[in-house]
């Protein structure tokens, strides 16, 4: 009966790309599925997957929205 | 003070529709509330609820993108 | 594939009771899946049920811890 | 290593917007991050939060969807 | 900036255990954010994972909470 | 009806301490509650605040059980 829920920003992984494929999020879940499987011997059946996708703006680390964290951390770096 | 979160997929439950309907959502409300007053006698205003929909491709059962799954189950069952 | 997430406070329902009872439980989990299925047609064995309970002083509403809050209400209230 | 998860209704705070805007949600994930800060000693660093923003008809207060609630209680506070 | 949930029933994977151990639950925390870097390229630095242990009667499938589901199932197999 | 999720480690933020304090506690539910008021006008009234304490063996970071984490990072920083 386990749940995994996985957050992730809405952004793409690549060039031209704006969010998750629908392939990147089928590996996600077939992954947490088998983690589960292999870990706590739980069959897939018995999995549940949420994956939930947070706007950019609405996410925040350091106490700033994550863009402007990661604008400050390339200043920073230079 | 109870929370009541329901997570559903984005789906319409007949022909024609893509989602919920709201008067679909105001059942869910109305009902699971009431569940909350029967059940453990909390009033009807101190229950939040929050319902969540959540797309096709971001939900996973058995390892497998939920519409996938489906469309497994219709083969082997034929 | 709905899941229902029922958060509560860990309190009793009545006189010696320190937190919800199994039965309590079993109709929140009995009602809250029944409601899936008569709003959205949704079958019993694809609903997740997940129960929280919520310490007293965990739980906070108008700013102030629950049990606070309803101590004050009381005393508003002669 | 605190989440903090904030739900708010997706309405505007004032006329003409429909949402919160960026500015305000930049001001919620600075003021929760500062306030694990203040009370816990926890570094800006190791807090992430999240707003989820929910539509005005998938959130229910009292039984009821949030809209329909607002609208009953002005019509019983004239 | 991942954060992974995963909801287990609280329950040991073998004779003798009452719960998942700390070397499951280590299992599971590298196992998700692993597959986070492997499929979305997520530094393992920016995954946090809750790992949240639900009570057996407060989990619940079918309609039932999940230690009489089994129990059902169990029958109806013989 | 904002309902804000703090999630921390169950560990004592001084001397003596294995957890926040009701008084900390209290703080978080007041700071957060405000937090809501000032910058979206939402009334204290209609705010829920729910922490969530997860055991240090349930949370990870970069990988690794919390603990862990903290232990190698005193290594490398010598």
């Amino acid at each position: 009966m386990p749940i995994v829920t996985i957050q992730i920003t809405r952004e793409g992984s690549g060039p031209g790309r704006k969010a998750a494929t629908a392939e990147e999020k089928a590996a996600l879940i077939k992954g947490s599925s088998q983690l589960l499987l292999d870990v706590l011997n739980k069959p897939l059946d018995a999995t549940f997957v949420v994956i939930e996708e947070v706007e950019m703006e609405n996410f925040g680390w350091g106490g700033l929205p994550v863009a402007e964290r990661r604008k400050k951390q390339e200043v920073s770096s230079k």
